[in-house]
């Protein structure tokens, strides 16, 4: 596997547009369009919440169609619409689709911005000449610019790797600095292959690989209402099944996607530190999750590792109310391999040393609770007077 | 019922002493002792967290057993400390006990501040007899002051209520304004009553009153090790049962209990806004509790309160993510009596009405669900560039 400079370019086989529609704000690219030469097989995960965007509504009801392009929108979310919403998404699809030459059902939309606004329809049916007239290979860069909401660099990843004697590449995007929470999605994010796979392999892979990449990060622990996360692999005669190239694939593919939520945690908002939270020898698998959830999203963890403070019985604190089984005198806590609380008992701690460590841009915390094998992984970030600021100003 | 001025000092058959012991800092307020003239039955909730203080483990192990005292330390939790810590415990009460001329079964013990770090118990045993020598019924208002954290006022209240020609008097003492979560008592928190209640009633009527009162609130969602809930009440041979008086005492442990908890969200650390979170018509209350929560615990809508900002949008998406069953188009959400959205679709707004509603220090946010008859009411504050500075420095 290789690493390759630049995202969504990388990949034969798509064609990328970006204009400034003025949706909600001018002077900024909004309106995208991520188009397929041929039809492309879909694989999706989207919000968990209840309630969801009209452009998940869509997505989901098409998601097992071919799949020929993806129309993008930033500054407005089009949830909280009501009917309208909807089939605002309809009319822009089908408007797409006229201009491409497909079906209604081809085309995906996923939209990212302010919750409970109207989208400017009729503005964005008039620039629909241009998105297309826009489209080329080379203007990846600039998807990954006009996705972003409160994010202050673009997300984009790209990997080529090998099956046999042939190349294959994986790319992706991804946008979010806020509103994200570990469970579903928890984004925008694109992803796109000149691999083609099976439909079915694809949606397999797609999980599992977003389950310890984009499913493992958190920010705020506000899931939200438009989570997508789309792949797109081209429809073929001849699909790549043997589990050899699969297992490269799903490899390229975690290693695009870790990429991807490692950029977003980074850019979260206002956060100054990355900080990953590993949780080993839980009662099981499902334990180290919890507990490496609660650890993640405490806002006590947050803002102690905020201010570069070794306050470790805040840790242990938000692992004993996160649900899962969990012993005082099993319990060890470590900050890098410092430890803190040994089985139970708290440590002798050289704290000079270990503030060097808290002033870092990103250090681990494991949490061995001493009682089986299970595990988990969380990428989290401190929580600073900037995520207030950022957030106390955003939608006014 | 009738609310009187002034805390503990209100209700007879009890002596508080506060001195400045050392525990952790010199200058403050930090060992307490709560004691009765006779014999108590005692009511108690504890923390849910599994990682739990060693005077926890303590007052579940004594909560049954008649109750002379309970001592109470600042700014050392006494968790994470395993055996010592536990030890520790044992020593302290059963040295009271002593002095006190009673078993140190009679004993209880509450301690908050710091987690990881063994008491400093030589020098609190050479204090207790200056804990005993300074107990005065007069001296509650210092309990109060000398069990604050980050406390910026003392928390009191009392009030009087008649059964039949007897006038009895409720007084209660609170303190926590972070570690603050909706699950288990949440706090330290210890009520004194001169009304004889049987230990059976008692833990009844306070479990329920502390539902609605004590955990409904929120200030970070963090459920501390150390939370301790406890209700002191004579040990009688005529106890009052009949159930009018019952329910007169229930009413009047609830205003003590609604006002301590108004008074914790309100000092909320860095809360410049304490905001009621209303949810109606849920499919259950169960799942309005956890609309309830939701919402009052979304760092989005947090920071969208101390912003001032009519992002309702959020408060959709919080609900949405709550778990409980929701469906956008029968969801309606207000602020005081202003429709925001209406079964599912946004009102218009009158945007500088709503602000200055929001410029307001209190105000209530309805979430009607439109499923059900289920309800649930939660306190919550906002999150201000101060909670991020009081908590980044808290230990260090």
């Amino acid at each position: 596997m290789k690493i390759l400079e630049g995202g969504l370019e990388n990949v034969k086989g798509f064609s990328f547009s970006s204009i400034e529609c003025g949706i909600r704000y001018t002077g900024r690219l909004d309106y995208s369009l991520l188009a397929c030469d041929t039809m492309c097989n879909a694989a999706g995960l989207f919000t968990t919440n209840r309630i969801f965007a009209a452009p998940v509504k869509v997505c989901r009801e098409r998601i097992d169609n071919p799949v020929k392009a993806i129309l993008i929108n930033a500054t407005n979310a089009n949830a909280c619409t009501g009917s309208d919403g909807y089939n605002n998404t309809l009319r822009l699809t089908a408007d797409i689709a006229l201009w491409l030459g497909c079906e209604p059902e081809n085309i995906l939309m996923a939209s990212t911005g302010i919750i409970g606004r109207q989208l400017p329809v009729e503005k964005m049916l008039e620039s629909h000449a241009r998105l297309r007239e826009n489209l080329s290979q080379q203007n990846g860069h600039l998807l990954a610019k006009a996705i972003m909401t409160t994010d202050t660099v673009p997300k984009e990843a790209a990997v080529s790797f090998n099956c046999g004697d042939r190349e294959f590449r994986i790319a992706g995007v991804a946008k979010g600095s806020g509103m994200i929470a570990p469970r579903m999605a928890t984004l925008l994010s694109f992803i796109i292959t000149d691999m083609p796979v099976a439909r079915k392999d694809l949606d397999i892979i797609f999980r599992q690989a977003v389950k310890s990449t984009l499913n493992s990060i958190t920010i705020d622990g506000d899931t939200s209402t438009n989570d997508t996360a789309i792949i797109l692999s081209p429809v073929s005669d001849s699909y790549i099944s043997n589990s050899e190239s699969l297992a490269s694939f799903e490899e390229a593919l975690k290693a695009v996607l870790y990429r991807l939520a490692e950029m977003l945690v980074e850019d979260g908002e206002g956060a100054t530190k990355s900080v990953r939270i590993n949780v080993i020898n839980a009662a099981t698998d499902d334990d180290a999750a919890l507990i490496a959830r609660s650890v993640a999203q405490s806002l006590l963890v947050k803002t102690a590792i905020f201010g570069n403070d070794p306050n470790w019985g805040r840790i242990a604190c938000a692992a004993g109310y996160s649900g899962a089984e969990l012993k005082e005198e099993k319990l060890s806590i470590f900050i890098e391999n410092r430890a803190l609380l040994k089985n139970g008992v708290p440590e002798e701690v050289d704290y000079s040393a270990l503030e060097n460590i808290l002033k870092q841009s990103n250090y681990t915390i494991t949490i061995d609770a001493g009682l089986g094998d299970g595990e988990a992984i969380m990428l989290t970030t401190d929580i600073s007077y900037d995520y207030v600021k950022i957030n106390a100003q955003y939608s006014t």
